[in-house]
């Protein structure tokens, strides 16, 4: 794997005695922002949550993907309000959801909770296989809340991936013109992605994460990549990688390039092996995570106890704002 | 089923001895509604039909979405002026009908009946498989006519749903900048809704209500779900609950969160049978009905003295405007 | 003078033992109005306020012409949250403010106190010489906020005429387009107007009711002519008419045609005096009043005792809708 | 002078034994705020600056007003980045300023100073004759930015007070749009403003205040009234009026109505005339201060000195976000 | 074959030495360009680059179209930043991307490395049968950003090729309106090409060459013809046509016509094979080269030394601007 590219210098070693390298994240006055950008972007990174130019967002879009059976682990998260109150005390970076909920639940919250609008979406009920999500939002919808960026779904090698990149193309016209933003959810998705390995492998990961960089994403949501027995279907040379874990999720950061990259946290796991995963993706260079079921599906007070530690460890990897 | 969310603590028991519980609903100044659309919806909620905050809508798209087969129950149905005449006598809060029949027959009754304009719709012709409704008209069209709403049908789970979201997008962003209330009517559709328990399934239903939400309804209109051996298809949880009609309907209010409810009529049913699913649907926290071929199918005093029958029924959920 | 034209057979003699005669008002059938000027209408005129086809407005836009000076009389008056009150309390038909007032006071009231949106206005401070009220908002403004209707100011006779009805153009298109319906202050003024008579002289009035009939009022605002000697600098025959105040007013209204005529308070005067020209106005075919400082400069249950008297002589001019 | 309106019920006493009252600032939730506004509004008064709700705003837009010869006076301060340095460094909620130094110096200081984009302005070269001050900027380019409000002087009295009203409206409208605070500099001016008082009396800076909240401002930028021999010329009663300043600025902020108050700084004046002016200004409910030439024309470490004094008497004058 | 067409008189004979004949670029002068896509177009040819009125062009659109697999040979590629250093140090005419690599990387290379920002793109993930590849960016982007070209990428032949029609046509009235020279990827794609003789014989190549010119490409960018097997498949005469490569490719530079030919890379080849392939396309009246993987797969120093070899080449056929 090649040397940390376009970021400065890496810090040395990771000071808890890890056997990993610790990558710094690329300072911001790097990344070409527009001052608007640049502006939102800070507030995030900076002013709210963790800060120290990291992120951690809580998403609220489930119920519109997965539906209402996503809250019956925690039959209070049924409500967005728990949501909003969550983000408010577990002083999150910002809560990313689409415009029902922005427009019903936000006011109350506007100014002291900063806000990601969802722009696009779709349900968890018809097949996956032409997956595309439709805008259920504008920029402009986003810029008249308030909000701090602008969420995206790219379904990256489905078979309507064509209609998706012009949608998107309009979306990141307007986010230019306005100065917002725009965090792009790199999903590979489809067949075609299936018979290579599947949507977890690093092959798909890894290019979504560029495809987001190609097409002016600031900001990448991945998943983690899992590697498996699939891996060998994997165009060459990914199907012979034999990556650590770590070393998987540096290659996803490094081809995101100049575009912060978020890490998904999935379904619900324990909380050794997410706090875990926030470390090594840190580590990785990773610039925050984004976790929904593995928040607001925990009782509160275990969410609240959660967020503290990840306010703790996110302390350790601040990097002053350039 | 989890308590009452984002709406204020409950009334503690049902006052006319009922062994179930009475929800109240969210009161407006909650729900991060615009002066017009508070200002419109109010005309609705109070003003017009039984007031106290309740909705009891006539619908006459039925000429459009199932033929003229709908109205051979009552002859007199058949021409649209019966169902003003009825509006207007039986005091409903509104009458919804498509931009035809509100430019031929609206005039007269401009300034009595409230007007709820749909805005989409199709024929029952094709096949549902790809089920989507487009537009009939304009939310400049309701505006230009005076109406206090528009109706929206989405077919959640159709194959169809990416068009229908965008277009929906287009519906919910006029309304929004003219100030105008959304009804969406939610229907689950398509050949995935129809393997996980069908269209009248809680799982179904209950996810359409979020759907609405999440997409910027302020009211939704919803069928009540129908429990049925097919729910063993649903997925988990919903293939094990096994809820009462009152707690699966509650279940589906709260998913509807700070979107008002609507139920739906449906086809022609027995009285006793339709005012206890109107109590039902008032006491779960419904705001109201929208009842179509269950009165103008009727004879004309058939259908006025169960409308003095329902306004009854709703004086006893009147809340204060607030 | 003319028989009352296109309003139907006028009623015969003055019940309460009066001289003169009592004017019928057009039946709003007659109107030639849009389904939504209609219903907007309707609202005000039926279900707002005194009703019976009445309009009871309270204007609060003196802040804006005269400055802060008008509200010395009753300091509470100062607070726009006063007027609101009073609209609410004394059972106005609308309240009618610009811009400002509406984003910032009405939003509690919305659905209460119908609204009116004053869409042009000036100070007071420069000279009257080139009288000219520019947009303070637009007619788009009034249907986001749900109001009924939109008031325009237009100086009849002002150098600045032709700006102003180049203004008034887009207004009335709007309005047209929109179904909202428009109220035009029809104030003659200029030096031309002086050199005539006055503003206030028969033939200045007469004339700008008959401008505001032209240019697309649904409602013209217009002053009580007063006669004077000035009047003879008039244009034959005005110079040598001889009509009583009542048949000057009658004049005016009829000069209106279509348009329906409310007739301005002016400046705080006498309770009695007061009554007796809403009398001799409603006897004549007004429609209404709109009466700011006659109202608000009084103490609030004194107000609210006027409104009483006000209502009362209002239901006996009672139409019924057609 | 009439009690407090609008907002609240007033502290009883100013706790450091004053003799004057404390008058509350009207809690945000009242003010019938978008969400876009809320947020925005809610960075300057909570996150930047002393907070608490105050606002301490550095101006710099003297050098087009004015021109250089402001920056003699502290030749340092003929480079806009010192401006930004003191903002930074004293914790200005915002500094204000037009579109040039803002595209040329703003990104350097994008996520640390909040901007407010001014968006009109004019020379000091011609006559204050016909003063109008022309756009130099949009809300858009407001947005693209990333600014949290935008400017606009309105100059009140003027013989093109009616341009300026239908330049104010576009930029209005599209703040309303987009969620954009609009702060109002409302300036009283032309010969008929003089033959009155002058631009410093209580009559004309008063009429300005309640113009601004007319015509849609959220925010207003006043001059403290001056009473003066000039008195005698304005307009009954102001002509007998006998107020202490206090009172005299007292009434500015009630005719402000729902507008915040911003009190401009002037000319260099003495220090402890300055916290005296500020401590009169908050006392009477003030939002804040807006004062240039009072600090940039200081020595640097002097202006600090200053901005700390400062932000330790608002801190006096905090109120929790409602 | 027949003379050449449109582009004056050739050259008469190959000067060191060679075979074959070497033949002239047309003149700027004949192309019928507008004075913007000619200043544009000059800054490529004679301003940056090896001038003389030739193009070497680095492509960086891979890591879209294949994925971050290309990037594995030379791991320092994967970082964009490389490439715009090889592209500077090299001394390449231009640099070719999409939006996303030019927002994020460009700003440091702006008035130092020619852009040409690359319109459309797709992944390799989904199947190719339906080839096409969605707008990712604009020409407005590329005025935006400075860029001296727009690339757009044109699948003849595929079945989606009405689409692409009806999108290029956007672009290149866009490009037309702003004087933006385009170039144009023009690839036969699809199961009818396959099954002519496929995409890379001369049938379909010189097929897509004249198809870019008939649609209005300034420039082209056509893959070297290779005659094979599967040329029998073609349509007559090219199933038995017997020529050179040389003559091929003269062919497909004939179709081209006045637009100019750029040759692509393909695949790393040996250096040997590239240097001739350059030649023979010089020759043959090419205009130039966009060469990616062949330069940036290399290290560094290997590829600058080739860049220099290149340089070398291109001075020999270096023809003044006319």
């Amino acid at each position: 794997m090649s040397e940390p590219s376009g970021s400065g210098s890496p810090s040395d070693v990771r000071p808890q005695g890890g056997a990993g390298r610790r990558w710094p994240r690329p300072p911001l006055s790097s990344l070409g922002l527009s001052p608007g950008k640049k502006t939102r972007l800070s507030r995030l990174l900076y002013e709210h949550g963790p800060g120290g130019g990291t992120l951690l967002i809580l998403p609220i879009d489930q119920g519109l993907e997965h539906g209402p059976v996503d809250f019956f682990a925690n039959p209070a998260s049924l409500d967005p309000e728990y949501q909003f109150e969550l983000a408010r005390e577990g002083r999150f970076s910002a809560i990313a959801l689409h415009i029902g909920l922005a427009e019903k639940y936000f006011h109350r919250y506007a100014g002291t909770v900063p806000l990601i609008l969802k722009l696009n979406g779709k349900t968890g009920i018809p097949s996956d296989a032409q997956a595309f999500s439709s805008l259920t939002g504008t920029v402009e919808d986003a810029v008249r809340l308030g909000a701090d960026a602008v969420g995206y779904t790219i379904y990256v090698g489905s078979p309507a991936q064509d209609r998706d990149f012009s949608q998107f193309l309009g979306v990141r016209r307007d986010a230019e013109r306005l100065g917002m933003p725009v965090i792009v959810w790199a999903y590979p998705r489809g067949e075609a992605v299936a018979a290579r390995g599947g949507k977890e492998s690093l092959y798909a990961v890894d290019y979504a994460a560029r495809v987001a960089l190609e097409l002016g994403a600031d900001v990448v949501k991945v998943n983690y990549p899992v590697a498996s027995e699939k891996d060998k279907q994997s165009p060459a040379p990914y199907n012979t990688l034999a990556l650590s874990p770590e070393q998987s999720f540096r290659k996803v950061v490094e081809s995101a390039g100049r575009a912060m990259v978020l890490v998904s946290g999935g379904e619900k796991i324990g909380d050794a092996e997410l706090l875990e995963k926030v470390r090594m993706s840190m580590d990785a260079g990773a610039t925050g995570i984004i976790f929904g079921r593995n928040m607001w599906q925990r009782p509160k007070a275990d969410a609240l106890r959660m967020t503290r530690e990840l306010h703790a460890i996110f302390r350790e990897y601040a990097q002053p704002p350039a």
